[in-house]
């Protein structure tokens, strides 16, 4: 059994028409549609000399036992926003399955080094906020008592729709024995973002992941009548707010990578009639650079402060979140360099703005890195994400390449 | 029974005793509360030779007949927001109340011409957003078929509402048979605003309402992955608004009286890690001079538009409400100014920039004018709403001279 990339682009096609609708993918994590998608990915395995089981944190992870117990990771995930696309995460878990069937096939199902893909559980933290939530098991980077008491929309907690689907959140710690022999992981993944299109590159080497400084920002003033309150008599947080929006633009173009958003504005009392007594903004920063974004994040609070006073406003910061810059394996970046000049004839290197499981992986030790695949428009987490075939069939080929070039390299480590 | 301010404010203090609570005023229109409250301003009319009615619109008529049928209107509002201020609406019924004894105990009860006090009803509109709901169909400018579904947030029909209070709203255009032999109306008020605090006077004579031009402004950008999308990639509809939001300022302070508010603004997704694909706002432009507030509105539009054009967005507008500017009678104008004089020594003339009853019963052709009280930090709609109360004492006799002023220029007419 050669390598088709084309049966990963009919079995994406198969999941989404069975787990998705007119407005999209519904693999939303804990959910009966991503159980569902679970099983069909089970019963994909058919005929491969793989073992799979469930880890503590409900991970899924399917073993091609090899030569030696030094092992090679390949990971993805099934779960979905609700009205998700049809590539976000599941492209990763079926170009992996592609990869482990033809390895088992060259090596008659048994390679020198074990091989294995691991579907990792909700990822993207939709339903309760929490992303990355199987992998930070993984890694060890849990962080149980914030999240087992985390509701979705409906009331219901994460600890009991955990439970529901045969997990214990208080067992999240064993699934770190999955670390066990990890000499690598690999991880293929639509880019989310527009660089690649604009280059017009198929595919891509990522760098790492962007750390972020993720925070609320709450500008208050004096919520004034708007008729009757001269223009020099206001203290109009909005308009603090509004200064900050544009000022965080050039903070973040002063360097080449670098992003800084404003994604929430909320005005109270937020009515036609009243000038802005307090005004509640959410800052977004993210660069690949530690420095780079600690001066960011400096450079945002000395701005707000500044226009604060200005417009006679106080205000407050309050940290959201935070991750530091996680930089991927520098020879497994090479790896992926060639993997990709092979396939495609060029490539490109990039950092991902977008977290995911492998900044777990990475944080956890284990060499780790990931190709990207062209997003059309820049576009995800809606049901109009989409990647030309023609990008997808060659992104296969490349990643298993890659997989290849990193096999013989753990195995030239367990010879020394 | 001569003119005693202090009993207006003992009356003004029993009112908040009766119908507020520890969050302030409570006399939502249409209410229970709102009803007490008019019982209670009923039974202080008791041993007074007045005749009094609702009209078809709930406004409430008390009479007090004169040798001639030619009136002086005196009006206010008993209702007032949820969690409103003590005086905002009730101190001109009172006011109105005092004057209107002092009138009957001068003149026996038998004045030279009538002179009537009316408590228009729903003026706030703070329940079902419809401000000037009495007044506008006193002066025939209500929007009934526009008005009869609005409903309040437990989804109460305005209709119904007024139905349980004995109000038909297809009857509205009844009330404007109260306009009959009318010659003037007088409206004492709060500012509102900080004007007369900032110059230390206690009362000001109001020039007229301001025009207002109300929109909604949608930009349309491109929801993006505020992770993966690069600076220089993005159609952010936040930086549009925002620049927007700064902009309105300059429109206005070019002109003397004029404001401009963005009161509101709504991003979506509105999420922490989402570019802003789509920002609605709102602007609300005032000014006393029709031809300002039309060069504002067009200076904003053609802004919006520039801003729009470099972030890649787009801009559609939708017209909230307007009203053109509405002139006080100059006439009037002078004898506030004098009676202001007499009681304060010093006076100051300003435009109001919130709406009231008296520019409905303006645009009726009814001779008007308001008198405005200092407030207290310029803030009202709030509990913490306040005027001193030496000033309170000066403006019941600057009202009284203003409406003994009228009369007699009524009287003069009729005369003529």
């Amino acid at each position: 059994m050669s390598l088709n990339p084309k049966r990963t682009i009919a079995e994406l096609k198969e999941l989404r028409a069975l787990t998705g609708d007119e407005n999209g993918a519904q693999r939303l994590a804990w959910t009966d549609t991503w159980l569902e998608a679970r099983n069909w990915f089970k019963s994909k395995l058919d005929g491969l000399p793989v073992e799979h089981h469930y880890d503590a944190a409900g991970n899924n992870w399917v073993t091609l036992k090899g030569e030696s117990e030094k092992t090679l990771l390949i990971g993805g995930h099934l779960d979905s926003v609700p009205n998700g696309g049809w590539l976000d995460g599941c492209l990763n878990v079926l170009a992996g399955l592609e990869v482990l069937r033809r390895i088992s096939d060259e090596y008659k199902g048994k390679p020198p080094i074990t091989v294995r893909l691991v579907d990792w559980a909700d990822e993207e933290g939709a339903r309760f906020g929490r992303s990355l939530l199987g992998s930070s098991a993984f890694a060890g980077t849990h962080s149980i008592e914030a999240d087992r008491g985390r509701t979705d929309r409906d009331g219901v907690r994460l600890e009991d729709a955990l439970g529901r689907c045969g997990v214990d959140i208080n067992r999240f710690p064993e699934a770190a024995h999955e670390q066990a022999n990890a000499a690598a992981y690999l991880e293929l993944h639509i880019e989310q973002g527009p660089v690649l299109e604009k280059l017009g590159l198929p595919l891509g080497v990522v760098l790492g992941t962007k750390g972020v400084e993720r925070h609320a920002i709450t500008f208050h003033g004096q919520e004034a009548h708007s008729g009757s309150t001269p223009m020099t008599a206001r203290k109009d947080a909005l308009a603090a707010a509004a200064k900050l929006a544009l000022e965080i633009r050039p903070i973040a173009m002063k360097h080449p990578d670098a992003v800084c958003t404003m994604g929430s504005v909320k005005t109270f009392p937020g009515i036609v009639t009243a000038v802005v007594g307090r005004c509640e903004c959410t800052l977004d920063q993210r660069d690949l650079d530690a420095k780079v974004l600690a001066q960011m994040y400096r450079e945002a609070q000395e701005a707000s402060k500044h226009f604060a006073a200005e417009e006679g406003c106080t205000v407050e910061w309050s940290r959201i979140w935070n991750i530091e810059p996680i930089p991927f394996n520098p020879t497994l970046i090479e790896f992926c360099d060639q993997s990709i000049l092979e396939v495609a004839g060029v490539s490109h290197r990039l950092p991902s703005g977008p977290l995911h499981d492998a900044a777990e992986v990475a944080r956890a030790g284990i060499p780790t890195v990931m190709m990207f695949t062209q997003s059309l428009y820049g576009i995800s987490h809606n049901k109009i994400e989409d990647t030309r075939e023609e990008h997808l069939e060659l992104a296969v080929p490349a990643f298993d390449k890659l997989a290849d070039k990193t096999m013989h390299w753990i195995q030239g480590q367990n010879k020394a």
